[in-house]
């Protein structure tokens, strides 16, 4: 079925075949503090202790930019899109030149830490700082894979559940589908922790 | 603020932290046709051409069954998880005993094609049949992570829009927050391929 797809038909397929995907803008700078921003969909959970998040990296994309301040910093943010400004959100993947900067040029707003050399979006519900941690080319496709610690949070203190659960509807935040779909949702409830009638440590 | 939360609470924090997830029931079978089922909520998308997703597995935890059959045969399984079913894929997390089939435990159904090792989910509206390409072990926590080549794919002719598009939403795939929160999704719309005003290919 894949072969006799036309390729950009391809690409939309199996942009979406790996299910919903979670909607982060990547934000660097360079040395000089110029700074960028890039839509990614494919931050995932690595660990809790230490907290750790992974990102894979297209780098024959337009994120190259991303990722060379990524691995020449080694700092930077993940910060979550909401439904206010997915729109903005989206635009930062178009090819915009060097000189400009994702922020200026869709209308979002860089935000500050004192400890962390990367940009934070304002208008983002949940803010994620990340030192690199780890990194890795793939041998299958050249995509870049990066593991990074999570070293500073910027949320809103009720955006958590007295038991951690962090409630990303309740902030708005999105889901993606394929290349271009955007998605808000609606909770069918949490599922108790599963245990087998003779639970075993086997 | 991760240092001062009890450990079952910063679990279900960070296992939210990385947005909306999608969720896949892996199907692996062993040497004697054994098969094992685990919902994984790490699938992410690597590449179109050649087409291949990524999976993050934690050798740690319940999983591990699946990851030596998936690493022993090479094949292996991922079956959306859609409304009618995300119950029974959620008590795949439980701790079976090595002898019980996940698939019976929880009242799925295994389906084999003649070209894959591995069992497919007869209830899954996305049927994908893998062969693994490429694996690494993170050294920052020992996970394992995954990379497979699709060969295989069963799902419904009008899954796919004009345009090659997958519609997960009229599919009832769900998305995943947290440990043990899953969603049906309302569809913002489609965004336009996304230009600069001066496209470059700086």
């Amino acid at each position: 079925m894949l072969d006799a797809l036309p390729r950009r038909e391809r690409a939309n397929f199996l942009n979406g075949l790996s299910g919903f995907k979670s909607a982060n803008l990547l934000g660097t700078a360079d040395a000089h503090g110029r700074t960028n921003l890039a839509l990614m969909s494919s931050v995932f959970h690595v660990g809790a202790a230490p907290p750790l998040l992974g990102l894979l990296i297209r780098p024959h994309t337009v994120p190259r930019h991303s990722l060379e301040n990524l691995l020449a910093s080694g700092q930077y943010t993940l910060n979550h899109v909401d439904e206010a400004m997915h729109e903005r959100a989206h635009l930062t993947s178009a090819r915009h030149p060097r000189t400009t900067s994702e922020f200026e040029a869709v209308g979002l707003t860089p935000a500050w830490s004192t400890s962390l050399s990367a940009p934070y979006v304002a208008e983002s519900p949940v803010q994620i700082g990340l030192h690199l941690r780890e990194h890795h080319t793939l041998d299958c496709n050249g995509c870049a894979l990066v593991i990074g610690e999570v070293r500073e949070l910027r949320l809103a203190e009720d955006a958590r559940a007295a038991d951690g659960q962090l409630d990303l509807q309740a902030l708005g935040v999105v889901a993606i589908s394929g290349l271009d779909e955007y998605h808000r949702t609606e909770s069918l409830g949490r599922r108790p922790y599963a245990r087998a009638p003779a639970d075993s440590d086997d």
